[in-house]
C-alpha cells in the first residue's frame, strides 16, 4: 500500500499521523540502517532551504538509502516555469520535462516551492505545486509549497509529545512576529492546523490586516472539532498569552494587502514591538515553550535571552524534522511497502 | 577484467553493447542494493547538468554505492585549465592536479566537459577530454565532452530496444533543429552512431552549412557496414521524414562556420521552421517515435503537442541514462571486476 | 569511548596519532563498507574546499554511511556570524541555530572557517572555531580553521611513513612560497607542528617580517623535546635546503603586518624568487620529496618540472587525506565507540 502523497495532515487521520509518529519514534530509538537499501529520494529546492536540505538527505542515509539533490542555483540548465511559452529566451529546460526527469531517478520525490505571494487565491489553492504533483508518478512529499509544510507540522507534533505538552486544555498560541520582509503563509497555516487537529485550544495573535485567510480559519476549526480542540483569533496580545503551554512565533504577510509589498510595508513598520522576549511569558505558564520553525532573525523575531534559555525548543523541533521524514519515507518505499 | 574506459561506443563491439544492455535490464528488474558497497565514483562536472548530475548519483545508491560531485560553480577554488601557465590571476587550482586529486578518491571517475567550439578539428579530436584523460588511472567515464556522449547514446539504443523499434530496416531521422544559440556536436554525433551501430537506415537532415563534418559520416558509414546498416545525409525533410520510425531532434552548430557565432547566426535566423510539430510525421510510421536528448526548448525544437503527445519518449530516453550508467559502473567496479 | 575532537594533533599523544595511522592503513587494506552503516557526517564549509570536501564524502561512503555538505554558497538562507546583533538586514539565519540544528541531523560534524586575517591574537586564539564549538555536541572534526588543518597533518604524517622518510634525523624543511594574496597561517603551523611530533629536524625557512608566531614556534619546540626532535627558524635559504629529505612548500602572511593587506603587499612584491624549482634540491638528499598541502599554483609557488617530476608527492597527500579521515570518523563513530 504505502502513502503516496504528504502534502497536509488534514489528508490523515489522527490516527494515521499518530502511527508515523510512533513510526518516528522506534527509528530513533532503533535504527535501522538498512531499511531502504537501494532506494533513492529526489529532491528538487526552487527555494531556499537549510533544515529539510540536511534532514532529508540525513533521513534517508540513516535509513540506508540515499538522495540527490537539484536547484536551480547549481550549474543546471535553468528552469522555465510558465506554460505555453516559446522557450526562446535564457532557459534552456521546462519544468514539465525537469520534474518527470528527476522523479523517474527517485523511488520518491520532494519537492520545494515557496509562494509567489502576488495573488492569494492562487497560492491558498497552491496551483503551482499542484500542477507540479501533476507530473509525477513516484510518491510525493510536499517540502514546502505556497500553503503546506506538513513535515515542519509533522515535527512540531512530535516536539510537543515529546515535552509532554498537553493535547487536550493545552493552550498553543501562534503570535506573529515582525519580519523586514512579507514572508508567506505556509508556516502559520500548516501550524494552526496542526495544533488544532492536535486537540489543543489554539489562539491566533496578529495585528490587523495580518488575519489569517478565512479557509485557512474555517479548516483549522473544523479539524479542531473532529479533534476536541479550539481555535480562535484575536489582536490582544496580552490577553492572548495568559495561560499558554506554548508560544510559537511565526513571521507572515499582510493578507489585507496580499502580494502589495508598498502597502505591506507600511502596515508593518510599526509593528516592530511584536517580538517574543521574556516579558511575553508573565502570564503564560510557568514551563511554557518557545517554538520557532526556524530561521529565525535574532532581536526580530525574538530576543537572544529566550532564544537562548531553558524555554526555547527551536532546535528539539528541528532535529525532529529528520525523524519525521524517516517516518515519511517509510511509509512511502520502506519494507513490506 | 572490468571496462577502463566508456568513451565512444564505437570502442565496443556490436556484442559488449549488447551486453551492458542485459545487465541494465538486468540490474532494473532485480536490484543489486549491495554490488557496489562502499564504492566511490567521482564525479566532475566542468558544464552544466541536470540528467547526467542526478541519474549517476542514483545509480551509485541503486547498487550500494555513492558519489560525489565537484563542480567550478561550487566554492571550490576556481580552477585553471591551461599548460605552462604562470598562476598569478584568480584561479587557485589547476587541473592537473584537481584531476588526480579527485579521482583518487573514487573508484571511478566521470567527466563532463562540452565543447569549446573554437577550433573544429580540435573539438573533433577531443583534445581537451584526452588531455584530462591521461591525469585518470581509474575507470573514466566520459560524461559528455567536445565529441562524445556514450552514455546518452546508450541510454537510446535501450530505449529503441525497450520500444521494439526494428533494427534491420528501422528508419532513423536525426533531424537538425532550431536552437537560438550554436549548440556542441556531440549527441549528434554520438546519436548518428549509436543507430548506425545498431543497424538502422539513418538519416541525417539538416540543413545546408550545417553537414555534420566527414570524418563524422565515415566513421558512422564504417559502423553501418558492420551492422548491416546504412547511413546518409539530406537537406530535404519532406523526403527524410517518409517511413520514419524515429525522428529524434537535436540543435547543432553550424559545421561550415564553425567557432563563427556571428556568421552562424546569420545562417540559423531563418531556420526557425525547423522545428518537430505533428506534421513532420506525416509520410512517418503511424507510430513513430519522437526522441530528444533533452534539455529541449518547448516551441522552439519541438511543440507542446508533440512533447507531450503519446510519440515523445524522451522522459523514456532520460531514465534510460540512469539504467545504462549502472551497467557501466558495475562493469567498471562491480562484484568480480 | 571514542574520539570527541579532532582538533589539533598537540591534544594527542603519539601513540595516539600511530593508532590513528594504523587504523587508516588498516581500512586502506581492508574495506569495511558495512562499518559506518546509517551514520551521518554533517559537513559545513563556510570558506572553500576541493579535496576536503570530495575526501570527506568519499570517506563516508567507503564505511558504508553518508554525508550531506552545507555551504554559504548553496541557495541557503544566509548566515550571520556575528553575536548580540539584531538581524534585520541581508542574514536570515544565525550561526548560533544552524550549527545546532545541523549537528543535530549528524553523528559527527566537519567544520571548515578560514581565518580572518584581521587580528593575528584572534587568529592564534582561534576564537571563531572555539566559539562554533561550543554549539556542537556531537563528535567534532576541524577542517581547517584559523590556526589548525589536524586533517592534512595527519595525511602528510601517514606519507612520510608510507615513503619511510625517516623520523630520528630526518630532515623536514618547512619552505615559505611566493604567493600573489596574503594566505592564512594555519598549514604552516600545523605542518611545523606535525613534522615536530614526528621527531625529525625542522627547519622553517621564510623571508624576514614571515616569521611564524612566537607562540606556534614554541609549541612546536615543546613538541621536539618530547619527540626526540629539533626546531629551528632561518632566512636563510642555501642552508635551510642542505641535506634536507623533504621540502615542504607553502603560503602564507606576513606576521610582522599581519591583517595590513597593503604593507604585507609591499613586503611580499619583492619576494617572489621564492618558489620551489629544481635547483632548490641541489643540496638536499637525492631521493628528497617536494610536499605541499594544494591548492598549488604552478609557477608561483613551484615550477611544472618539480610539481610533475618524480620528486614530487602532492597527490599521494591528497589521497592520504581520505585515508586519515577514515580513521578519524571511525575512532569517532565507527562500531565499538
Amino acid at each position: 500500500m504505502g502513502l503516496k502523497l504528504f502534502n497536509d495532515l488534514a489528508d490523515l487521520q489522527i490516527p494515521e499521523v499518530e502511527a508515523l509518529l510512533t513510526l518516528a519514534r522506534r527509528l530513533q530509538a532503533n535504527p535501522e540502517p538498512r531499511a531502504l537499501a537501494g532506494k533513492v529520494l529526489a529532491l528538487l529546492f526552487l527555494s531556499p532551504s537549510l533544515r529539510t536540505l540536511s534532514s532529508f538527505q540525513a533521513a534517508m542515509i540513516r535509513l540506508g538509502g540515499g538522495s540527490f539533490v537539484i536547484s536551480p542555483d547549481m550549474s543546471i540548465h535553468g528552469l522555465e516555469t510558465r506554460s505555453g511559452i516559446v522557450m526562446d529566451g535564457m532557459a534552456a529546460e521546462h519544468l514539465r520535462e525537469a520534474i518527470p526527469v528527476i522523479s523517474s531517478y527517485g523511488d520518491a520525490l520532494g519537492i520545494r516551492a515557496f509562494a509567489n505571494r502576488v495573488n492569494l487565491a492562487n497560492d491558498l489553492a497552491d496551483t503551482e505545486f499542484l500542477a507540479m504533483r501533476d507530473l509525477v508518478k513516484v510518491p510525493l512529499i510536499n517540502m514546502e509549497s505556497a500553503i503546506q509544510h506538513p513535515c515542519q507540522s509533522l515535527a512540531d507534533w512530535k516536539t510537543l509529545d515529546d515535552l509532554k505538552v498537553p493535547k487536550k486544555g493545552g493552550k498553543f498560541v501562534l503570535s506573529w512576529s515582525w519580519h523586514p520582509k512579507a514572508l508567506p503563509l505556509a508556516v502559520p497555516s500548516a501550524t494552526l492546523h496542526m495544533a488544532a487537529m492536535r486537540g489543543m485550544d489554539v489562539t491566533v495573535v496578529r495585528p490587523d490586516g495580518f488575519e489569517l485567510p478565512p479557509a485557512i480559519m474555517h479548516k483549522a476549526r473544523h479539524a479542531a472539532t473532529l479533534s476536541g480542540g479550539t481555535v480562535r483569533e484575536t489582536n490582544d496580545r496580552a490577553e492572548a498569552y495568559e495561560g499558554a503551554h506554548v508560544i510559537y512565533a511565526k513571521e507572515w504577510s499582510s493578507t489585507k494587502f496580499y502580494g502589495d509589498r508598498a502597502a505591506d510595508q507600511k502596515l508593518r513598520e510599526p509593528l516592530q514591538d511584536w517580538l517574543v522576549d521574556e516579558p511575553t511569558f508573565a502570564t503564560a505558564q510557568p514551563s511554557a515553550r518557545f517554538m520557532h520553525c526556524l530561521p529565525v532573525r535574532r532581536g526580530v523575531a525574538v530576543t537572544d535571552r529566550v532564544l537562548d534559555g531553558p524555554r526555547s525548543v527551536v532546535i528539539h523541533e528541528a532535529q525532529n524534522r529528520m525523524w519525521g521524514q524517516m517516518a515519511v519515507v517509510y511509509q512511502m518505499i520502506g519494507p513490506g511497502v
